[in-house]
């Protein structure tokens, strides 16, 4: 319904389908066929407006970006950011992260970024944390073994949550980081919540973590 | 030379030999016989001037305390500290850290506490960090299977180093805390040091860790 609002977004999802795929279950292990070079993949689940991906596909133009959204209206937005950098390098999903499976196959992906996701505060809702047991079964499936995660949250409990949760899931933590702004980190590229967010100084936290 | 000036710390030394345990590698594998109990051991490594351990012994008298540190002029005032508490179950070793397999047999100690260690935050004096692998290969053979360990410190690099090691070396994380004091807990013993700056504002960290 939040659609109704934004007529461009369906005009917008159409005039750029190589951009924002429509038919997103297609391309299940052929993703570097795709983007036409075999460049590792880097995931990004939650892609929001699109800052962080625009930001990286410029920085690393030899990786190929896939971003995953949730939210229509939210994604074309990220769409519309990608395209003003000329970049060719991302592709962007507009899709549940509960399929990953069904989208990326056994091995396809070299990393996987979690940038600032939703915390689900309430122990209730602990499911749906995208650090929750059922989505790192899925990151294990479609990560390479030398692959990593990298997430990053200024939300505390979340952090708490996912370094304790990565551990038990017999993740090896590689990095951690209680205030990645507090030295300045040229490669770090920042989302538009992380720059709003450390402004105000607000730690960011970050880690680093990988199956094995 | 630093106990040139506490003349009084090698007397309360000679008179209280049932509390700071001149002897120390005889009891390696009895010390709940010198305790007089079989209830578990806890040991605090560097114990400081001593009130985590008294008020840890005040608040779990059915736990054995053994607290190790390694300056005489510090321990004589923990042990003073404990004497006042008229707790029974503190034991206190004045000893250097590195030789805890000299001190204790496999299994025979609980739960590990490290408060506010030294972080020694040059990387050439990372050796020397209590959470340094060569430590936790101690801590993990005189630790029960079903024994934890138990980190408390404000310094960010050295909590963030100690994640990253424990996960390195397998031990599995049962909690972390980056904000000890944002939330009230009355289980909570506090270290002199923790009071100091846990009331200046600065964050407090924790974690609970065990080996798999």
């Amino acid at each position: 319904m939040r659609q109704r609002h934004k007529p461009w977004a369906n005009n917008f999802l159409k005039e750029n389908t190589h951009l924002i795929i429509p038919d997103v279950l297609k391309n299940k292990g052929k993703w570097q066929e795709l983007f036409g070079n075999d460049n590792p993949i880097h995931l990004e689940i939650g892609t929001g407006k699109g800052q962080f991906i625009a930001g990286m596909a410029e920085q690393y133009p030899d990786v190929n970006f896939i971003g995953i959204e949730l939210a229509k209206s939210i994604i074309v937005m990220a769409g519309s950011k990608v395209k003003k950098t000329g970049c060719n390098n991302v592709r962007l999903l507009h899709v549940n992260a509960a399929v990953l499976t069904d989208l990326f196959a056994e091995n396809e992906i070299s990393t996987i970024y979690l940038n600032f996701s939703d915390p689900w505060p309430k122990k209730r809702h602990a499911k749906r944390r995208l650090t929750f047991h059922t989505f790192l079964e899925q990151y294990q499936h479609i990560l390479h073994p030398d692959g990593e995660i990298v997430l990053k949250t200024d939300n505390q409990g979340f952090f708490e949550y996912s370094l304790v949760n990565f551990s038990q899931f017999g993740l090896e933590l590689k990095e951690v980081n209680l205030d990645l702004h507090s030295a300045e980190d040229p490669e770090n590229v920042m989302t538009e919540y992380e720059e709003k967010f450390s402004a105000k100084g607000q730690p960011i936290y970050r880690c680093r973590a990988v199956f094995t």
